[in-house]
């Protein structure tokens, strides 16, 4: 099969899509001919060397795709050669196959294309497992998204929506702010403006209840500031840096909870897993694709032999959802 | 009645043993003839200024209390004249007498003395809340203590050892450790080593699930790096300062968790509220006392009217267990 294979760590151009051998599955894992994968921030990390692969994964970049079954493992149940499906994985995405643990797919959901679907598995189990299994956002709360027109953004701000909270969501242009409303944001917040103030204003003075941050360090102080009482921030990125002062004094008058937590490295069973999320997924957030209150966003899609040119165009900002990548030969 | 009153913010010399005017319970609420109260870190921070009291708490130092039922307020139901009890109060408990809603009163545990209950109240709650509730200790767990020989700390070590957990304690002197291994602690270590690095060596690398800390900005760092995966450390004090450096990239690493949480400021009930946690101890709780499986844990008992001196007593250290204020009255 094809892939994309680095050169070396560093930018873009060490991309290549070249051929490599292809995997197999092992017990409880299935093979998928892919059809789409799509770029995350953490892909571009690992090109720069700044994001190691766990141990046991695939060294391919990509975190998602769709495809069909090609094949399966040993004890394999519930699924047939020949299912359309997307899958969250640990890695393997940018290529023409990939093995999965079966536990991490996913029907294609309702309405969806199974292209489309290759860029939902990250997102919808970021969502997931951040702002409603950790963080326990209910309906009347309010909900504040940090880059709302991204990938992770423009799935938050659907799926609270659908759920039922009042949400709150951030960008940097007037077009991407309106973007943000036209997805179901009741308040859109220039993060060039003092996003902590701003959201008080718009909630009588109680800020957000559930936070969704990929800044990290550089956002640390104005999320505690925008916490409502009992407020939780979950952070899965740190674009803004990795250390910052924690006013533990403020946290505590608030009852705050910060939570970091990425996808990657989670077990594949068990407490806190990846099968664990999917499920909940698949059971509570695809039926919304079925009944149009969610839909994909999708930016722009690339060869996946263009990977390195998506990879750039994301770097570049101003990307609204997601970038797909598409199998040449699929 | 007679109440400690404070003739200014200050240091101890400020509480005086003086007439005060009863208090009058409300609807929902009863009044209380105070048996024993106890003393709290909170009640300390209070005499120097440094503890704002909620609007619409008493301003009279004292967050728990024992005693009997000396009157109802309209509508309560389920509690008669008479009842012995102990409550978690907003304030008022060093006094003879003190008004609190009826969703905060517990009933005097099996095998406890009226007396020693009135110390039981704060940390059960502390406990249950912070380490249970929000920490979602589980049995088979690694659960770290900082500070086992306080009051606190004393409580945390019986319950999370009766509820399955591996119980890490940490303490100052070798007295004071094998305290702490008396009452069922599996690991104890000194305060003055590297404490993660000696859980580590205690847990093959693997740190504590749940982490306890009453010092905040101090124990920052090393309490993150005593986490497990997926580790929550909860916050309930800040006696070594309230603004460290957080690390996001090592939170983010191990899915870390963050808590700061006080009992005093909580709504009476609804969600997050003192009802919620009080029911909880009541069910959950309170028939370890019974079973034997858990004890009160007193350190030295002294007149209310000598509060002052047991003050004195809790900032000088090495108190084990809690301090009681008995009411010369009752």
């Amino acid at each position: 099969m094809k892939a994309i294979t680095l050169a070396e760590y560093g930018g873009p151009e060490q991309m290549t899509w070249a051929e490599v051998s292809d995997p197999e599955p092992g017990p409880g894992e299935v093979l998928l001919d892919v059809v789409a994968s799509a770029v995350n921030r953490a892909d571009l990390l690992q090109v720069q060397g700044n994001y190691p692969v766990p141990p046991g994964a695939s060294d391919i970049l990509g975190l998602e795709c769709s495809g069909r079954i090609a094949a399966l493992g040993d004890g394999v149940t519930g699924w047939n050669v020949g299912d359309e499906v997307c899958a969250l994985l640990a890695g393997g995405g940018y290529a023409q196959k990939v093995v999965v643990p079966a536990v991490q797919l996913l029907p294609i959901p309702d309405g969806v294309s199974i292209e489309d679907a290759g860029g939902l598995p990250e997102v919808a189990c970021t969502v997931r497992s951040n702002v409603f299994m950790e963080g326990r956002l209910a309906a009347g709360e309010t909900f504040l998204i940090q880059g709302g027109s991204s990938g992770i953004g423009t799935h938050a701000i659907q799926v609270a929506k659908a759920f039922g909270a009042r949400v709150a969501a951030t960008a940097g242009t007037p077009d991407r702010l309106q973007f943000c409303r036209d997805l179901g944001a009741d308040i859109a917040i220039d993060y060039h403006d003092d996003v902590a103030e701003e959201l008080k204003k718009a909630t009588d003075g109680r800020g957000a209840d559930v936070i969704l941050d990929n800044m990290g360090a550089k956002g640390l102080a104005n999320n505690l500031s925008a916490l409502a009482r009992d407020g939780r921030l979950m952070i899965i990125g740190m674009q803004g840096g990795v250390k910052a002062e924690l006013n533990i004094g403020a946290l505590l008058a608030k009852r705050g909870h910060i939570s970091a937590m990425g996808l990657r490295g989670r077990p594949v069973t068990g407490p806190n897993s990846k099968a664990e999320i999917v499920e909940q997924v698949r059971e509570q957030v695809w039926p919304l694709f079925g009944s149009g209150s969610v839909r994909p966003v999708v930016h722009e899609r690339f060869s996946m032999a263009d990977a390195a040119d998506a990879h750039r165009r994301l770097a570049d900002g101003g990307v609204v959802g997601k970038l797909l990548l598409l199998n040449p030969d699929a």
